[in-house]
């Protein structure tokens, strides 16, 4: 049992996780380098090396850690984070995962759970996600409305924006982003000058669930941050007061004691 | 009677609701695959027959709820939302009227109503609509009063963008959502260099009136959740200072009583 | 004096109001109807003799208030407002002032000074312009500095963008609206490939400057409309406590003088 | 010793700043003038002149404070910013440093720390930066991540967009901005129909973001402004309440005292 103790605290050793960071921001590099081809021609073999001594020292890292922390490693999130990530560069990527090469590049993101304040932003991140569920869904509800619409409207005059419900989708995506929608729309009213009903609805209703889907982001993060600020200093006040109020109510029973004696020996 | 009470406890049954939901969901299936025309092709009568089978289905649906419900069947605004809907798919789809049958997607809209989550997000976005009507108002005379001024001045040197008031109005709705303000621009100051006055200061305003309407919204979904949270916390440390202050006010009026006894006995 | 109050309360009567209202609305109609070239052919005359009157109208209405109200016509700001956009329209349109042809529109304009609801919203924008005041002006020479610059690096190379000064102030203002500067960039990239750090710092300034200027107007409406809320209610609170530890004050006081009595006697 | 202190009076005069800020908005008017090659042609040897003035005067000024404030002139940021600003002019602009003559603009910068409303807003820029230190990193990481990506899969089927990292990124930072990514994803698409997964990803990602990136922003700018007003005047109630129960312990203590001595002559 002493071993896996010293096992523990060497993999949560500070030089440890430096080592690991300093590997990380590496990898990126060569990784980054071996995007120039010219590079890959002179160089190529030494960046393969590289690339294969930080692959080994990740996966020496997580094959240390699974032995320490055993079956709970993978309760830590971030460790079924590293975890995925390193095992997509062991997936031979040949033939029709040609595409898993370049996903390579993702160890790079190890850098967030590596580096504690990029986690918390993450986590902050992800803890807004909840709240958002409902008017994600509404916002994937409407595009997909429109998206069948627009297929069936505009489908035969302007195949190349709504030929089909994924283009549609595709080209709808597009307009909330704000993009290209002036073509779009010239295309269909060439044939059907009341398409622009279609648009200004589509873009009014869609900007507006995404402005709602901001608010309620912003108002949640309002929430548990502004609040929790003005809830400790309101607490503060609220507890002086009550302080002072439980010091009245002792002199007070203080008092009532005394005049409770001064009752008594006249009374006897 | 009894037997509407029984109608209505089945309408309202988790089971029948989960059943209309999932009608929904598959309907919106039939009508996404609706929109491959191959598909159509080789099962048409398939998916025709399957949305009549859905369509049947939500006709059965409301008529029970209508004599559930009888006249407070439409005082619910969701039920009107539902039967508005529903009436869509039943006006015979020809003719002029070919537009409806791409409105027939709106049913899959009534996943709104019938998923409570989705309802309460509605509600809210509708709650925050109000507060909006006057900057809207203003925003709709600023946009009506730039086209008219755009169409005299440009609609002969860009008929285009601005050669009738519906076509300078949908121009101006295309600037406001920044779109394709660059190209206008550059038309209409080939012959009117000083035209971009005209466009800097309908940029500035208008944006300045979202600007204006976001932040009533933004403002309006505060004063909703954010006080209420606080609000409720406010109460809470306001009550139990009252509290006490009531106690030290009880005991206060005892000790009154007890040296007002004390008093009388001594004239006694 | 009589007659003064009586025509005081003539122009302030609501009947008087919503005529003008009425005036104003149809006259935007007339002149919305003159944008069409083919209907202006056939009916010109009818619509010039309806604006005539509108604007006769409007005439009657100034000068009634001014007679009303004397020198204190000039103290309410929308009177100014009235007066100034009438005024445009007795100017006489022809030769080098053609323009102002088109700025007669901008009666319509009156609809905000005419409907009290309008009035409220553009006071509130008006409202949160001081604030803005530095932020504004920072960013008003972030660009001067900018378009210096860019004319000064890329004049020659650019000239349709960064020809003159006033082009590059246009073409930055376009930037910052988010449009069109990928064309920009590539133009200039083309001879002087360093030129994206130019865009990309001016980008991240400028928005994050226009970022600012956002926050400063939210945080601003927020002071005034949240707060005031917030305000009301704790006010409340802290009322009510305050009251009741008046009350307890007051027994306090009256046990006090009890126990004096009490004290008194027993020396006497 | 008195001579320094009489120098340093006379460099915080106020007549002494608003000469400077005179010289300085004189000095951007003569370089804003000089972007025009017709004027420099005609009156070339005059705005060399007076740029020369204007610099020197600024020269003068800087060494004045350095003198006054010996060592204590480089703790204040703004003469730090100010004497790099300066010294650029001073560096000869010639041969590959002919950048750096449309760098002398950035003197007109020193309006910023000349006025001290803009000194202000720019220190509430700069102090809303640290918070956002993570996020930025974070948004680093994704668009580095994401352009090697990009290269990789699309630098054989768009170089124009995608061929190096440089220009993978650069391309990132346009879409980024909601800028021309549907031409981009058109190129990409022609031969790789997968490639809107990148896409759509990298904006939901990346807008996400960007997104918390403003509301850390937001929430901090709320956190100093919004709150220390509240608090004040939270602060005065809580004042006041606690000043009454002050005075009520007080009144309680003098009760307790009498009625101790009402104790004692009883006993006696």
């Amino acid at each position: 049992m002493a071993w896996r103790e010293r096992l523990t605290r060497f993999v949560e050793h500070q030089r440890f996780q430096q080592f690991v960071i300093a590997v990380i921001v590496a990898n990126g590099i060569t990784l980054a380098v071996e995007t120039s081809r010219s590079i890959v021609a002179s160089h190529g073999a030494l960046l393969h090396t590289l690339d294969t001594i930080a692959l080994t020292i990740f996966v020496v890292e997580l094959l240390l850690k699974l032995i320490a922390y055993d079956r709970a490693f993978f309760r830590d999130p971030w460790n079924v984070f590293d975890f995925v990530i390193v095992s997509f560069a062991l997936v031979p990527a040949s033939g029709p995962f040609s595409v898993l090469r370049a996903l390579r590049v993702l160890r790079v993101l190890r850098l967030i759970s590596a580096v504690p304040a990029m986690r918390r932003v993450v986590s902050g991140l992800l803890a807004a996600m909840p709240g958002m569920g409902s008017i994600v869904a509404l916002l994937a509800l409407i595009v997909f409305v429109a998206g069948v619409m627009a297929t069936k409207l505009f489908g035969e005059i302007a195949p190349e924006y709504f030929g089909s419900l994924a283009t549609s989708l595709f080209s709808l995506f597009q307009v909330m982003t704000g993009e290209a929608w002036p073509d779009m729309a010239k295309t269909v009213m060439a044939e059907a000058p009341m398409a622009w009903i279609f648009f200004v609805v589509y873009i009014l209703i869609s900007s507006f669930a995404v402005l709602n889907l901001f608010i309620a982001v912003v108002v949640s993060a309002m929430e548990d941050q502004l609040r929790d600020d003005m809830r400790a200093e309101e607490n503060e006040h609220a507890a002086a007061l009550a302080r002072t109020q439980a010091e009245i109510l002792a002199e007070l029973r203080t008092l009532q004691a005394k005049v409770d004696r001064l009752d008594e020996p006249d009374k006897v």
